[in-house]
């Protein structure tokens, strides 16, 4: 870490991967829709070794929760959100590859976000932190790689919002990236999609406890956050793994089955109930509301054809050797309609694009779950690179 | 209305149709979960006439939010919610049947209803009153048939909740009903459902307003009812009917563009997100939160197998000559599966049957919306009776 404001920023989230280094990437940084940050951080971490031309970086961009602990290492053995992935004889080989993972700006795990200090004000920016884009991840993860000397990128590997900020990137920064995997993402956000964020962070704004994001770190919006988390959890799997794996099976958890009122004699009855409770009790005690807020509306905000004057202007600026494009036929939140379109762009630019339609019964979040159908798909090609 | 009781919740909700009839069913109504109602009324309405051997009626259930006005008459020309469907020369056709729709108990539209007085305390039940399920809804509404002289019905037709209460009171007064048609409902709830309505509860239950209950109401829980809503919503119509609708327009609604906070500079900038706000927006105005909580809770907790030894055994207690079962392609909340259950139910208990899986975009509410196909298929049926 480098210097008090970031450990006061590591000390309110206690989950943050002690392995993560943080660079500073910028003394003055432009904000795509007005602003600017002064000494901004990147959080990244790495595995595997650089050869000695450079030429075996894979980058992997995170979806709108995770870390840059995509997995284990010596110096932080705690699972990755990608451990069956990458590591060593891994689909994403970390014996042959230099693995960066990065940490989204604006992400409360180690890069600068709304819980960082304004060294202007010597308090968090909270709200004052300007209007965030998925462009200005994408610029961010540039400025990092450039200070740890990355020019090429052999691989650069988005999921979800991590292939927004990889579509971006590629478009922004085109002499990079050599090769692209695009996982259940959009070139746009659509209603239903918009709809859903829109509604999660409304019921974090109507939690009392927010107070118009001047929140005590001590006495967050938890009940927003959890409820948020929740509402994104019904988009993030499937209608029919729900059905598979719960059915109508009570839930046998002494905890969480105290009397709320007389209706709901225990709170959370069903096992879906307190399946979605854990889970979300989990993600309330490790994620700020106020970042959750300006991730979640950069994704919103994210089209990709205003990068250029068209949607395909945008995608003919991008100018990579091969891409893969998966979808999941269960992904309600990134329909495979929207990877095709994606596969549909980078072919009339000219980018030879394989595009494969998985079947996984968890929704979008097949690629966190189902790793054995996608390491297979991205093991292949590589390979094939 | 019956007596200052009555007038009283009418006061408390305006919206409350002024031409629905209330009739005191039973002086004490037993529940299927423990616990009574005394002095129990039940709302409806009625359209065209009764024939002399009494071998006309249709009855309608509604969905969870419905009032018995489904549509309009002289006393009372405001639209109904199936206003296109029901009337003089429309499908169900109100020159040649005599049509009943019926607020469900539970129901803040006239039914007694957690907003109702209890006689005893003289205060409003809100949480005490007894844990509903649907098959006291069906029960309530056999007793006011039978209060009004209907002995037997010609056709039963129950959407969505109203049709659980179709499934459940053909079950349990199979002397009663000659022929059904059912449209996007379910044998049982399944955990997506569940999930969607466990979280709708949460919210409003998390409303400080709410105030266990015991909120006031003049002021009552409208963040909690409107966010509610509006994750119901994101259940009743399809993803693609969005995208169609709204893609990526923005709102030119200029009351709803208020600077909320600084990220969000237009709290409502998509015309998606305006949309559900509108629509949430007349729904927290007309339903009472205690209301909603128990009519939702009663969906989760509806298992037609309950009623028998198995599924098969309850169904095998449908005695009726025919049923017509109404699917939408779109429809992610009660979705074909369900439908194509209950056909193979009703199919292997001996009843003709017909299943139709109607290519519709506005996902579960396409009954509503998209009248003209499905007056086509129960026009058709109703002929072939």
């Amino acid at each position: 870490m480098k210097n008090s404001s970031d450990n006061k920023v590591v000390d309110l989230f206690k989950h943050t991967n002690t392995s993560a280094k943080v660079l500073n990437i910028s003394d003055s940084f432009e904000m795509k829709r007005g602003g600017h940050l002064s000494n901004v951080n990147v959080a990244y971490e790495a595995w595997g070794s650089l050869n000695s031309d450079k030429s075996n970086v894979i980058v992997i961009f995170t979806g709108l929760s995770a870390s840059s602990h995509v997995t284990s290492s010596p110096s932080d053995q705690a699972p990755g959100w990608w451990e069956t992935m990458v590591g060593d004889g891994k689909a994403i080989d970390t014996s042959k590859y230099y693995v960066i993972c990065i940490n989204t700006l604006g992400s409360c795990f180690g890069s600068t976000s709304p819980v960082s200090i304004n060294e202007q004000t010597n308090q968090p920016y909270r709200l004052t932190f300007p209007e965030l884009t998925v462009e200005d991840m994408a610029n961010a993860s540039q400025l990092l790689l450039d200070k740890i000397g990355i020019k090429r990128i052999h691989l650069l590997i988005g999921p979800s919002l991590g292939g927004m900020k990889a579509i971006a990137f590629s478009i922004l920064h085109n002499s990079i990236v050599d090769n692209l995997i695009l996982i259940s993402t959009a070139t746009q956000a659509l209603p239903y999609a918009i709809a859903l964020r829109s509604l999660q962070r409304e019921v974090i704004r109507k939690d009392p406890l927010w107070n118009n994001g001047f929140y005590s770190y001590e006495n967050p919006p938890l009940n927003g956050v959890r409820i948020a988390r929740k509402i994104g959890m019904t988009s993030y799997r499937s209608a029919n793994e729900w059905t598979q794996r719960f059915g109508r099976k009570k839930s046998v958890d002494n905890k969480l089955n105290q009397n709320t009122f007389g209706i709901e004699n225990t709170s959370f009855e069903f096992e879906i109930e307190s399946y979605l409770e854990h889970q979300a009790v989990k993600f309330q005690n490790i994620f700020d509301a106020n970042c959750y807020l300006y991730l979640s509306r950069a994704m919103d905000w994210f089209d990709a054809s205003n990068l250029g004057k068209s949607s395909l202007d945008a995608f003919s600026k991008i100018n990579i050797n091969k891409a893969l494009v998966l979808a999941v036929d269960t992904d309600t939140l990134f329909p495979p309609q929207q990877q095709k379109e994606i596969a549909e762009n980078l072919s009339l630019s000219n980018t030879k694009v394989e595009y494969k339609e998985l079947s996984c019964v968890q929704g979008h979040d097949s690629f966190l779950v189902d790793t054995v159908s996608f390491s297979k798909e991205i093991e292949n090609f590589i390979k094939s690179l």
